[in-house]
This record gives structure tokens, C-alpha cells and sequence, in this order.
């Protein structure tokens, strides 16, 4: 049965996010009804990890199996032409039956852009964390330092299911074109909020609202973390394969 | 009487260009809103040139006289508070009595962006021209070339009124980042419609979709330009004062 997977992007201003929900406009719910309407069947599209309300992707890896043999070009234009205008499919190519979006993947990069600003960027607007009190951005670098390697992330998520919380965050770096800043994380996979947590954190104690000491309580996984940066600011950049 | 000088960028999208017209969004419109309910009294904005609806700014001037001797800071702050969110103003100063926006202003920079690929990029979408056959970049780049220097713009123009149409077009470039193309255009002024209608000649003439002939006889003020390209690829990019 063949095995497709798509590569694509979404502005995620206007949906409820990627995994389908009754009602509600999603990714997965646009790209399952376009698949359905191309190869005249009923298509479930496995995504590669699920992303929260507002959230936007960059690069985004979806699979699904279907009876129909397509040309993978063909696929890649009838989607385009089919889908809404903040949706676009970079690339459509056939996989082995084993391939997996959800499980296959071995790592992703977030991005989280803030502007540090009063004034408003328009059009960065919908794509940023408008912070107006200025960031020591070396005080913030030191800070996301300290997220950086193994650590219970328990108290940087939204429990919802028993899942291990521990992970290796491989890389957290800051980009500054100053009044943009750019936080980069890199880890095999994330806990729900958990970039935005570490993001808001890290941003309301380089602002003085916090104590550093929340944050050595917090990696060791006891409390809560304070704040959650708002998820306009959040692009899932790169998904590893 | 106190005369302030307004720095400001929109997202064209949503707005009905920058000229007020009754019953229609308008970026003119909405500023004059904010200035009066702030200084409490009715404000006439003079901007540095009219906009066709949907094309951005990054950069736009204008200026208002008024009765009230307000604070800069308070007033930047003022405005950014009250206008929506595809508005922002970076910069209000008080000049002298003398600045006209519309007059003041010695010249422009205005950027057009194509997306030259068959696949969508969700992000480029509002604010690029797709053209979705392969541009040869560098017979493009000849092609614009002959756009520069003193000519009759005339055949590439809107005619609205009597009005001199040579104009001294500084500089054309070409930036290419494919499937990104940027071509910038400097000139002291320019003509309705003429960036769209240079850019869309030049696309299709690359295209092989219209004679290198054509060029020649609209250079001269002969005929009418074939295509003008969309609105959503122009921003106004810089203001020079």
C-alpha cells in the first residue's frame, strides 16, 4: 500500500492547530479533505507531532497511506491548487510502508521570535512576542543557558498523560537583531507548552519579575512554571529526519 | 502652530490604500481616527503619496498640524495604543512649520517581491507576486536594466491627470534568493501604477510571453504596458528625506 509523505507549511494565525477537532478549522482537517477530495477516498493523515492554537510551521512532516497509486508531481500540484492559501506542500514523495511521521522523525527545531519594542512591527506582528520593557539579552543568553542539557521538564508542561518528562535539550541559542530576538531549541521531541514556558520564564526573570531561584526549582522539576510566552511568537522551524 | 512629522509601516492587506474614501478602510482614514480622539479635535494627515490598495509600507511619512503642544514619546505611545494592529508608527517628531510630507520628501525606494516556484510558501503569500513558471533571472535583470535612466513613463502609467511623466528612475536591482526575486526601484517620484506595470512588463517579457520589441516602443511613450502585476508583491520601502 503505497506510503506518501508530505512536507509542508502553515501560518498557524488561523487555526485551531494541526490535529483535527470537530468543528474547528485545523491543518490535519484542510489536508485530510483536500487528500480525500484528490484520491476519492477517506485519507487519515498521521502529523508529525501535534502544535498548539496560533502556533506556525516552517517546515512540518505529515504521512498517509492510500489505495491509489499518484504521481508524486501530480500530488504536489493538486494539493497546492486544492488547499488554502496558509497552507503550501514543499514537497510530496513516496516512502516505505514502515515510514511513520509521529515516530520516524528524530528531532525538531523551534524557533521563538520576540520583538523588543514599544513600537509595533506590523508586520511581525502575527509572526512575534511584542515585549515593550527592554531585555538584557545577556542576562536572557545566560538564562536559556541553563535549560540547555538533561532535565525533568515536569514542571515546564502541561501534564496530560503519563509520559516521561525527561528530556535532552540539546540546544537552546539566542539570535539578537536588535529588537528582534530569536530563541532556537533543539530536542528529539518536546512536552506540550514546554517551549513557551521555557521561553516566558526565561524572559520574565531576564526582566527582573522572577527570582532566578523559580528557575533552579523548576529544573528540578518541583512547581510550576510562572508564565507562558504567547504562541504567535512560536514556529516550529525544522523537522529532523 | 506645532507641526508633526509621522514615521510609520502598514500591512496593505486590509486597507483600501493610504487615501480616505468614504465607507472604505483607509490607513489615512484610521490614523486621522486615532489623531483626533487623542488631541480631541478634528486632524487632516498629509501623506507622502498616495497607495493602491493592498500594497505595504515598510516606511511612510506624513505629516499634521494642530493646535496642541503634545509630547513626542506620549503621542508615539498614544497612537500605537489606539491603532489597529496592521498600523504601527515608529517615529513622531515636531519639524518645522514649513514640512509637507507630500513635498518634503526627495525621493523612494520601493521593493517588489515575486515568489518564482510552483509551491506555495504560506508566509510570502500576502506579500509576494507567485509566478509559478521558471523567470530566467538573468534576462530579467537585462531587461529591468533598460528601465533605468531618463524616460517617458507615459505607456506605463495610469493617465489620471495632465501631469509630466518623465522621470529620472535612479536605480533598478535585482536581488535574487531564488525562488525569491527582489527588485528595488529608486526614483525622486513615480506614476500610478508604474513599479507594477515595469515590474509586470519585465516578468513577461522574461517569460517569452511578450516581445523585447514591446519594451523599445513603451520606453519611447508608445502604447500601453501589458500587464500590470498584483499589488500584494509592492512595498514601499523607504522614504528618503
Amino acid at each position: 500500500m503505497p506510503n506518501y509523505l508530505l512536507r509542508l507549511a502553515f501560518v498557524g494565525t488561523n487555526f485551531y492547530g494541526w490535529q483535527v477537532q470537530p468543528n474547528l478549522r485545523t491543518v490535519q482537517g484542510e489536508i485530510q479533505k483536500a487528500l480525500s477530495q484528490i484520491l476519492c477516498e477517506d485519507v487519515k493523515v498521521t502529523g508529525c507531532c501535534r502544535t498548539d492554537s496560533g502556533v506556525h510551521a516552517l517546515d512540518y512532516i505529515a504521512n498517509f497511506k492510500t489505495q491509489k497509486d499518484f504521481p508524486e508531481e501530480k500530488l504536489l500540484k493538486a494539493l497546492n491548487g486544492i488547499l488554502p492559501k496558509d497552507v503550501g506542500v514543499y514537497a510530496v514523495k513516496k516512502v516505505s510502508e514502515e515510514f511513520n511521521a509521529r515516530y520516524s522523525v528524530k528531532g525538531k527545531v523551534y524557533l521563538y521570535k520576540i520583538w523588543n519594542s514599544e513600537v509595533r512591527n506590523p508586520f511581525l506582528y502575527p509572526f512575534s512576542w511584542q515585549v515593550k520593557r527592554e531585555i538584557n539579552t545577556e542576562v536572557l543568553r545566560n538564562i536559556l543557558k541553563k535549560f540547555e542539557g538533561t532535565h525533568d521538564f515536569r514542571a515546564l508542561t502541561k501534564l496530560e498523560e503519563e509520559r516521561n518528562t525527561v528530556i535532552n535539550l540539546e540546544e537552546v541559542s539566542l539570535n539578537v537583531e536588535y529588537p528582534l530576538i530569536e530563541i532556537r531549541l533543539k530536542a528529539s521531541h518536546f512536552l506540550r507548552y514546554m517551549v513557551r514556558r521555557i521561553v516566558g520564564t526565561a524572559v520574565k526573570i531576564s526582566l527582573g519579575l522572577y527570582s532566578e531561584e523559580v528557575l533552579e526549582e523548576l529544573l528540578q522539576g518541583k512547581g510550576n512554571s510562572p508564565y507562558t510566552a504567547p504562541p504567535q511568537g512560536l514556529h516550529l522551524e525544522k523537522v529532523l529526519l
